[in-house]
C-alpha cells in the first residue's frame, strides 16, 4: 500500500535531509563507528541545514513546525542511510529532549536554551538510567540536595545517548529522597560545571558511532534556575514524554526494517546460487514475503499512530504497542535479511552486518520489550 | 486505538445484525452444529432482514449500497457471536458470489437470479476446488462441452461452502481443455437441473454448522443462456474476484481473534489460581498484551485495506498480505485463548472451544497462507 | 537415528499390540468416537490380552515387569493408530493409577483391587481437579470427614479420564482442612458406593472417545480401609507420582508427532500440484525436515528419560522438560501437518483431523506447559 | 540430566584445557579481539600441549587417541571461555582439516605434514568457498591445470577461517572444468608458494580474533605430490568429512548456548528490578526454563551423534539434523540471554554482548541451515 502519511512539504524535507547525508554523513561513517563518536561539526553543519529543533518557536531559532511527521523524517533517513546511531542521537536531542524544554522551560531557561538547542552549538542528553536500576525510574540514588540557590548533586548515570558530545544534560534526581516517586526532579547540568565528568564511552555491540556513555556527577552545584519545571514533578514529566520517544524509536525501527528488506530483495535479485536468484528458491521467497507483510503492516500502524501523537490522542498504551512490535520486527527483520546473505551478511563490506548489530538494542532503550508489554497488560486490568 | 472505519449508518446496521443473530441464531446455533447445517429458513428471515445483496441495486431486491463495509459488519457480527460457520456461508453469498452475477450479469441474467439471491430464495455457491487440484486452479478436470444451446456439464467439485443449501452455483468447468487457462469459462448450475447431485456434506474439524460438500455433475446440461461472462475468460475473472474475498476472510479472522480475546480477558480477570486473578500471571497478561497489540494491529491494516477495496484501488498483493496474516493470527490467537482457559478451553461450554476448531480452515480456504506468499513474493520479482 | 530403547520382547509386546488395535480397535473406533466413549467390553479385551497391570506382580494377575518401557510401547502404539483417547484412557489406568495401588496399598487392598485392575473387571480413574481449581492441588475443596470406621466424603471433580466407565476412583480429598498440603489424603470410591454420582461426560474439542466426565460424591461413606496410604500424606503421593505420569504423556506427544509427520510424508508424495508432488515444494520440505529433526530430537531425550525413570533417578524436573516440550512439539506438528494437507487436513476422512484435535489437550492435561516451565524455572532458584 | 559422554581421560583433558585458556587464552583475548586475530605464538603453546591433532598417530607427534570427544571437548572449553573464535580456528584445524590429511594422504604426504600439524609450526586451512559460490560447492572457478609434475592453480577464495595464520591450505580446484562435480581435487598450497597471496582480512560482525580471509592464488605451481587423494574425486572426499565439520560447530554451539544460559542465570539472580531479583519475573523465569530444557535437549542429541560418529554410523542427514538444530539454539539463546541482561547485555563488558555477535555466523557457515534443511529434506524423498 502507498504510504498516505506525508505531504509535499515533508517529502521536501526528505530530500535536504537525502542531500545532507549523501554529503556529510556517508563519507565519513566509517570513520565515526571505528572512532566511536561522530565528528562534532556534524551537530553544527545539521543546525544550519534547520534539522534540529524542528518543533521549536522561530524565536528561538527553531523550524516552528510542531508537526512530528518532520521528525519521523529526520530520523528514518539516517536510518534508511544505514547510520542508526545517528538515528539515536539526533532523535534523542529532537524528539526527546526538546519537549521538556519546550514544555516545561521558563521563558528564561528557553531564551537561554534554545537557540544553541537549534544551531547544533549545544548537544543534548537526557540522564535517567543508573547502574543496576535499568527500567525501574523509582528507583534512582542520584540526589540533588537544595543548598541556597542551589542543588548539590550527586550520583552516576549509565547508558547516555550522546554522553560526550552532550553540552546540556537533563539530569533525574532525587530532590526528595523520602517521597518515592514524587521525589524526583528534573535538573540541567551544562558542560562545565564542576564536579560533571564523562565516564567510560562503552563499548557496544553495536552502534558505534553513538557515544553513549557514563556521566558522573560529584558535588555539582545546579543553579536553582536550571530546575526543570516544578520540584518533585519529574517523575510525571517522563511518563508524559515517553510515548513520543517511543514513536520516534519506532520511526526508526520500520525505516531500517524497510531498508534492510529493500538491501536483501537487491541482493537475492543479484545474487545466484545453484543457477537461479537465490530469491527465487520459495524458502527465500518466503521469508521475503512475510517481511514485506510484516513491515508495510507496521508502517501502517506507526503513521496512525505519528497522526494520533500530533493530535494528542496517543495514549502512553499504544505507543507502548507500537513500541515493541516494530522494533522486534525490525530485530527479527535484520536477522533474517542477514541470514539470505549467507557469508556476506557477516561481512562488514555489506551493510545489513551493521543494520544487525545496530538493530539489537532497539528492543532495550526507550523502554524493553518486557516493560511495553507490562504497560499494555495492565491496561487490560491485569 | 479507536476504530475509524465505521460511520453512524453501519452502527446501526450492526445493531440490526446484532438483534437478527440475538434472536434467531444464537437459540439455535448448537443445534445447527450437531446436525452440520443451519435451517433452511435463516436464510430466508436474513433476506427479509435486509443482510443478503447489500450491494445489489435496488431494482432486483438489493440494499443499492456497495460499501464493502456493511459486507464487514455482517461477517464480524456473526464471528463475534461465534458463528464463524455462518460468517462463512453468508460471507459466500454476498462478498464472493455477489461481484460475480453483479458484474458479469447480463441483465436478463440479473434479473433472473437477483431477486432469490436477495430474498433468500436463492442459495448461492461457487464451485472451484476439485478433488486433488487444490489451489491449481489450472488444473480443473470439469468439462463444458457445448452441444446446441447448452453445455454438457460433467465433472466433481469439493469443498463446495453452502453445499448443501445451494440452489444456484457458480461452476467452475474448461469450455476448451486444450486451452489451458484461457480454456476456463463459468456456468451458472441451478437446483434441479438433471444430473446435478450433492455429494457427501463433509466431516470436517470444524465449522459444523457449516454445510460444506461435494457436487457431482453428471451429463448436465447447463442452457448456454447460463453462462457468465464470456466463454474462456473464467480465470481471469476467477482473479479479479480473489481480493474482495479475501478482505471478506480477513474481515472474519480479526473479529474471531478479537472475540477470543475479549471472552479470555474476562476468563482470566473471573477464574482465579494461587490465589490471584490468573491474567496477573506475569507470562498470561504477556501473552493478553501481546495478542492486544497484533490484533489493533490487524484490525488497523485490514480497514485501511477495506478502504482500498471501496476505492477499487486494492491490489491483489495487498489482499493477500492481509489475507494471510490475519488469518494466521486468527488460528494463533485461538490456540493462546484456549490456553489461557485451562482445561476449560477444551470444553465445549466455552466458546473458546468451538471458536478454536472453526478458525482452523481460515488459512487455508480461499487461498492458503502458502499462496498467499507466493503472490507476494512473485510481486518482489521472484 | 535409529531408536536403540527397545529390546526383543519390547518388540514382541508391540506386535501384540499392534495385532490388537487391528482387531478389536480400528474398526469400530469411529463409533467411540461418535458416541463419545469405547465399549466396555474393550477394558476386558485388553485385560485377557494382558495390557493391563503389566507392572503389576504376577501373583495379582499381572504382568509382573516393572519396566516402564511396556507402558511406553501400549500409549505409543494407541497414539500411532489414531486412537489417542485410547492412549489417554488406558495410559492413566496403567501408568499413572497403577503405581499409587502398587507403592500405597496394603496387602488387602492390592489382593482386593488388582486382580480386577489387570483383568479389565475393574477400570480405574483418579480424581484430582476440581471446578475452578485447575493446576492448583492446594486448593482442593472436597472434604472427607472421618466418622466411626468410615470417611464422609463430599465434592464435586472434573476433567476425569474414564469418569464414566471408572469403576475404582482414587479420590483426592482434604481430611484436614486446616492443614493446608498436609490435610490432603487419598481415597479410594468404588462403583455403586451411596451418594456416588457421575455429572455430565464433557463435549470436548477431541479425544472423543475418552471419557471424560465429573463425577459428584454427596455425602458418600468411604470405609476407613479405602484410605491410600496415609492421612495427609496424599499431596507428597501425588508429587512423587507426577513423573511417570508426565512421561506416559510424552510417550503418547512423541508418537502422535512421529505419526502425524509419517501420514503427512506420504501425503506429500501422493498429492500433485502445479505438476509435482507437493512435498517438493521447498517450503514443505523445509516443514519436513524441521519436523524430521525435531522429532528425532525428542525421541531421543524421551528414551533417555525413560531409562532415568526406570532407573529411578528421573527428576521431576528433567520430566516436567520431557512434558512440557513434547507436548508442544506434538501440539505445533499436528497443526503443521494439517496446513500441509491443504483442505483435505480439515476433513475427518483424513486421520490429521482428528489427531490435530485429539492433540491440543495435551499441554495442559499432566500439567500444563505454564506449570512445567514453573517446575524448571524454580528449580534455577527463581 | 547428568551428562554420561566422558569418562575420567576426558575430564582430565579438559582440566588441561581449562587451565591452558585461563594461563595463555583469557588475558590475551580482548587484544585479540582487538588485532583481529591471536598471536601466532598461541598455536605453538597448543601443539605442546598436545591439543593439535589428538586423532594423529603418536609416529607423528599426535595424541593417537581418534576418539572425537577429545576434540568435542577442546572446542567446547574455548566456547565456555568466550573465545569462539578460537573453537572455530582449531575446530577447522583438528576436526576438519586433519580428517583430510589422516585419511587421504600418502605415507609421505603426512611424514612431510603432520608433525608441523600436531607442534603448531604449520597452522591449516581449507578452501572450498569462492566469492559468488555460497553453498554450490560444484560452482567452484578455481582451476588446477595439470602441467608436467605440477598444477597451475588460479582462483580466489573467500571465508577462509585461519586465512591469515594457515601455512597449509587445502585448496579444492577444478582439475577438469567440463566434468562438474567428478572435476574436483584436493590441492595443498603451501606458505610462501610464490603467486599465493593472502587477500584482505575480512571485517566481520563478530569472530573478531578469527582470522577469516581471502586468499588469492595467481599461477601458483603446486607439485603434484601435493595432490590430497586421487584427480577428480575431490568432491566426494569433501562430502565424506561435512558430517565430522558439522558436529564440531554443533559441539561449539551447545556449548555457547550452555555458557550463555549460565551467565545468564547469574545476573538474573544478582540483578534486582523493583525489588526482586530479575530472574523472579514470570516471564524471565520462563524463558530461563525453556533454555534449560532446549540446550540440555541439544545436549542428549549430540552426544549421541558424538558416539555415532566414533562408531562410524552418523549419517550426513544426521549431521544436518544436529548441526542446524543445535546452531539455531545457539542464535536464539545468546539472543534471548542478551535481552534478559538488559542494557548491559549490548555492553562489551559483560561476555554475552560477544557470545551474541560470535553466535550470528554459526547457523551459515559449515553449511546454512537451509542447506541442511535441503538435506534432510531430499532423505525424505523429496
Amino acid at each position: 500500500m502507498e504510504r498516505t502519511l506525508f505531504e509535499a512539504d515533508h517529502h521536501a524535507f526528505r530530500d535536504a535531509v537525502g542531500q545532507f547525508i549523501k554529503r556529510h554523513v556517508t563519507p565519513e561513517y566509517d570513520r565515526w563507528e571505528a572512532e566511536g563518536l561522530v565528528d562534532r561539526k556534524l551537530w553544527h553543519l545539521a543546525g544550519e541545514a534547520g534539522f534540529l529543533g524542528t518543533a521549536v518557536p522561530a524565536r528561538y531559532g527553531g523550524g516552528d513546525e510542531p508537526d512530528f511527521r518532520y521528525n519521523a523524517v529526520l530520523v528514518e533517513e539516517f536510518a534508511r542511510s544505514g547510520a542508526a546511531s545517528l538515528s539515536s542521537g539526533f532523535g534523542l536531542h529532537n524528539d526527546v529532549v526538546a519537549p521538556y524544554l519546550l514544555e516545561l522551560g521558563t521563558e528564561e531557561q528557553k531564551s537561554r536554551w534554545l537557540p544553541g538547542f537549534c544551531s547544533g552549538g549545544s548537544v543534548t542528553a537526557i540522564a535517567m538510567t543508573e547502574p543496576g536500576t535499568g527500567s525501574d525510574l523509582k528507583a534512582v540514588r542520584t540526589t540533588a540536595v537544595r543548598e541556597g540557590d542551589a542543588y548539590l548533586l550527586n550520583g552516576t548515570k549509565t547508558f547516555i545517548t550522546n554522553g560526550i558530545h552532550a553540552d546540556l544534560v537533563i539530569v533525574v534526581a532525587k530532590t526528595d529522597p523520602s517521597a518515592g516517586a514524587r521525589g524526583v526532579s528534573l535538573l540541567v547540568v551544562e558542560r562545565g560545571m564542576p564536579g560533571f565528568e564523562r565516564g567510560r564511552k562503552l563499548a557496544k555491540a553495536g552502534m558505534h558511532a553513538q557515544d553513549t556513555a557514563e556521566l558522573v556527577f560529584n558535588d555539582v552545584r545546579v543553579p536553582a534556575a536550571n530546575l526543570l519545571g516544578e520540584e518533585g514533578r519529574g517523575f510525571s514529566y517522563l511518563m508524559a514524554n515517553l510515548p513520543q520517544e517511543r514513536l520516534s524509536i519506532s520511526a526508526v525501527a520500520v525505516a531500517v526494517a524497510q531498508a534492510a528488506f529493500d538491501w536483501t530483495v537487491r541482493y537475492c535479485h543479484d545474487r545466484k546460487a545453484f543457477g537461479q536468484e537465490i530469491g527465487t528458491f520459495q524458502n527465500s521467497r518466503f521469508k521475503l514475503a512475510e517481511m514485506a507483510t510484516e513491515i508495510e503492516m507496521a508502517q501502517v500502524y506507526l503513521d496512525r499512530a505519528i497522526l494520533e501523537l500530533n493530535a494528542g490522542t496517543l495514549s502512553a498504551v499504544d505507543a507502548a504497542k507500537t513500541k515493541w512490535w516494530t522494533t522486534e520486527l525490525m530485530k527479527r527483520t535484520a536477522d533474517t535479511c542477514l541470514q539470505l546473505h549467507g557469508g556476506y551478511g557477516y561481512m562488514d563490506e555489506y551493510p545489513i552486518s551493521r543494520a544487525w548489530r545496530d538493530a539489537r538494542i532497539h528492543t532495550i532503550f526507550g523502554g524493553t520489550t518486557e516493560i511495553m508489554k507490562e504497560i499494555i497488560g495492565r491496561d487490560l486490568g491485569f
